[in-house]
């Protein structure tokens, strides 16, 4: 199939998936690049391709556009070669270590976090209902392609807290003081990084049954909050 | 002093300071906000300070200017209430351990590193002459005024780590294989960190006495680079 009108209706309706209000209603988003398309269909998630090189074949529906349309439909200013629709993932079951992200703002922020979780084998990625977007371009960009090796969703996280397994530590992590997080190497962890700015909401602090606190020079107030992330991660992986 | 025009050469001349080559040829950088301001205040090296609140007063020169004035000169679309006049950083001697940035090019991943850097007492950061501008807004804004803390340069590395104290151990980082950074926990290090995509060059590779690398799950390649950097800084630090 070809289309060569910014007029069609299939591309009127890929343009309306670049806001988060359309992706969350037909339950798709897209996704451009070779690397990115190429992890999105060994996990089997891709619904269609549409890309201006008329040399490529898929498994999936593939469909041929024009340079104008791709640069329509492109986050790059310098265009894409290819652009994917894809299935919004599945919720899974949860097991593993957990990182909670309470009002998490930044998509750069939260791209890397996802990365450094894939990394250190944090399975589950727990998203606060006003934290940012999985499926904005930036996110998913940034957390090249590893999005679609965890479960990730996205929920209210006091209630999600409130009813998880007994046998999980909820941390919460603090920029004055606590423990280190050493001491729960050998432990199933929830593990609770807050808002880039205002760090985590008392309410879901006082759901947290320890509190940790990464060591630092006093003249640094914080580190931002994918380095926080990934550090505790990485020391809970290494243990 | 006030300024009501757009047209007026103080308020030209800083537009300029909005291009690498102007602050290059100056010497001179732009920082907006409170906080950052304050930190380069605490430093000594702002030059002038220009706002639209008449209520405020500094111990330098201070220039009242319009709303349509800062806006023009801001890099935030919401537009600052304060920008500052600086001076460029002044190079100061190596001491310490160093952080050595081989290409790096995203502007939030430097100002990421330099406020780790700080974090984890890393005394001097020494930028490729093709990485990104130190003076980048984006950097500034995510160093969280962290830049004026430290000793940060921009030169020939391959020049900078052949000449360096032999005291120093110099150590590359390998996506694939390498020691643990643990076993640098005691000594005086200068770490390179590569650039994003292509990672550490094979020239300033081949300078090096060791390489480390960061144990992973292999579902991920790699992590971002300023995680990379802020974990092995942390590893140091810790030690």
């Amino acid at each position: 199939m070809e289309i060569t009108s910014l007029d069609n209706a299939k591309i009127k309706y890929l343009e309306k998936l670049k806001q988060k209000k359309y992706r969350d209603s037909e339950k798709l988003f897209l996704i451009e690049d070779e690397h990115l398309v190429n992890e999105a269909l060994k996990l089997g998630v891709v619904k269609e391709i549409y890309t201006t090189n008329k040399e490529l074949s898929f498994d999936v529906p593939t469909i041929y556009i024009t340079d104008k349309i791709i640069h329509k439909l492109s986050e790059q200013d310098s265009g894409a070669k290819l652009i994917a629709v894809c299935k919004e993932l599945e919720k899974r079951d949860i097991k593993g270590n957990i990182l909670v992200l309470d009002r998490l703002q930044d998509p750069g922020n939260l791209g890397t976090i996802i990365r450094s979780a894939v990394a250190f084998n944090f399975d589950t990625i727990v998203l606060s209902n006003d934290s940012v977007d999985l499926y904005n371009p930036k996110v998913i960009r940034s957390s090249e392609g590893m999005l679609f090796h965890l479960n990730i969703m996205r929920t209210d996280i006091v209630e999600f807290l409130k009813n998880l397994d007994k046998k999980y530590i909820k941390i919460t992590t603090s920029v004055q003081d606590g423990e280190d997080i050493g001491e729960y190497k050998d432990s199933l962890v929830a593990i609770v990084i807050g808002n880039e700015g205002r760090g985590v909401s008392p309410e879901v602090s006082a759901l947290c049954d320890k509190k940790v606190h990464i060591r630092m020079s006093n003249k640094c107030e914080s580190l931002n909050a994918s380095i926080s992330a990934s550090i505790l991660m990485y020391e809970v992986y290494h243990g």
